[in-house]
């Protein structure tokens, strides 16, 4: 099946304790698609500058992305440089230049309508908004992500937005201060009253929980805890978040049927891609990857966590 | 099979944002010798002051634990306050009186040397070292604790008494300040290399994860993580770190053999036995437990964790 992301696909420049890496492909729907590219079909909707090249268009048509939907506009591609530090939490944002992005009103393509899946990265939610109800209702789920600066200052819209997506996925910082509840558990039930059947809080070294509205996908409300795997070498967690999100989205979209069980082997391919991510600088590691050094990990993070 | 613990036995005044506890039944060696004692004989060796009351001592003797190596000097008990602010991820300490433990001096007697098990909760390294020395080997498992004063300023100490201990429970901070390590997996690798066979390391509402030595205990070097369980009311953290301490070396301390597979359950029921600690003040909750309900604990945990 296939599954439509809505997000950016920029440059990046980035520095770690590892290296520096400069002017590389990354961006949200970047992460996202190339991910999500070894369980399903992924169609992006994205702007990018003159300055985007076409080899780097290549690396998504390599793994069958269909690129169809972003739009090469006048002017630069979306930049940010960053740099991380010891403990590699939280990057210090160096320098943002929005450049085409400033004026991206996504549109979906008459080709993507037949997805069945939507994902809307972490850009304005009124533009998240416009994208789902040009969908018409017809994904089957909708996924999404947000930050805190539209938590902040956007919440209005936020809110709105929220009521139509499915499945978000946002970190513990994220929904606290979503929820304005400092527990992780109350602030996720909060969340859950604000649309979405499922809520998935990314604890980042730690993994991540996945918490359900009774009911949702045949279960009831307990949440499913999936591991991050222990690293001993993390070169740059640019991205993690976004792969993460491109395995689990990809999982479920391989799926005939959205059962419990499937968004718990999704959480754990969310996992899986997410530590391959941050194994090499920007969208490297996951360019290179088979579908069986995939499924190797997968039975890593099943070692960690499953007593026989 | 019997398990020797040794460590405070005190007095605190907690409180948190649920509420206060004044003067309440508390200490490392108390929360750990009620969380084994569900799965195991405890004995106990500490030392407690003129008031120490007959009640307290009876709470112990109800779960079966042995109190003949609890010391009555004269004095008062080992007193601590603290606070918990909202996040309740640490105690703001407001007094600390170590009263009669400022002598302490731990001494196994004769009827506990049958042990097969020792459990050294969070005291001076050295003290730590004397009874380990006392047991002359015969324990088949040395189960250890520690803190940042000591491993701050007493490390040389420190550092002797790990080359005795089997498996070492600490916390991310706590084992990335032994290992001068920022990186939780790599300084693991560090930590076993000064002794421990096996490092437990404390993640708090995220749970722990057990490093193993190549080879320790029928397995290879690859870790297991267990979670912690999503709760959504945290009444008073105090002791859950001894308590899952106790679930844990209590769980291991009742099987024949220390097989791979049960240091996993044993951290499952570490994780359990830290759940039901923080629900109530004090050791409230871990006073009334049935072994029926921790086992049902546990088929949550597992259902938290493992996919079908």
């Amino acid at each position: 099946m296939s599954i439509v992301v809505v997000g950016s696909v920029a440059y990046d420049t980035i520095q770690t304790p590892s290296g520096k890496a400069d002017r590389v492909l990354g961006g949200a729907a970047t992460y996202f698609a190339l991910a999500a590219s070894y369980f399903t079909n992924v169609r992006v909707v994205a702007i990018v500058g003159e300055d985007f090249t076409a080899q780097d268009e290549d690396v998504l048509r390599r793994h069958r992305v269909d690129t169809s939907g972003i739009v090469h506009a006048q002017g630069k591609s979306f930049f940010w440089a960053g740099e991380y530090g010891e403990n590699l939490n939280e990057a210090k944002t160096l320098d943002t230049q929005l450049n085409v992005f400033a004026d991206f009103n996504p549109q979906i393509p008459s080709n993507y309508m037949d997805s069945e899946f939507l994902f809307l990265a972490n850009i304005d939610p009124v533009l998240q908004g416009n994208v789902r109800r040009q969908m018409n209702g017809r994904a089957r789920l909708v996924g999404g992500d947000t930050m805190n600066y539209w938590i902040r200052d956007h919440r209005a819209n936020l809110e709105k937005t929220l009521r139509g997506v499915d499945v978000l996925l946002i970190n513990d910082t994220e929904a606290k201060m979503l929820a304005g509840i400092n527990s992780v558990p109350r602030a996720a039930q909060k969340v859950l009253e604000m649309g979405p059947e499922a809520l998935v809080i990314k604890h980042g070294e730690y993994g991540a929980t996945v918490f359900f509205k009774e009911g949702a996908y045949g279960g009831g409300a307990h949440p499913f805890r999936a591991p991050a795997l222990p690293l001993e070498e993390v070169r740059d967690p640019t991205g993690a978040g976004d792969s993460f999100a491109g395995g689990f989205m990809g999982y479920i979209a391989s799926q005939q049927e959205l059962t419990r069980n499937v968004f718990k082997k999704a959480m754990f391919y969310g996992g899986v891609m997410g530590s391959f991510a941050v194994e090499r600088f920007g969208t490297e590691r996951l360019q290179q990857l088979s579908r069986e050094e995939i499924d190797q990990r997968y039975e890593v993070f099943r070692e960690l966590t499953h007593i026989h």
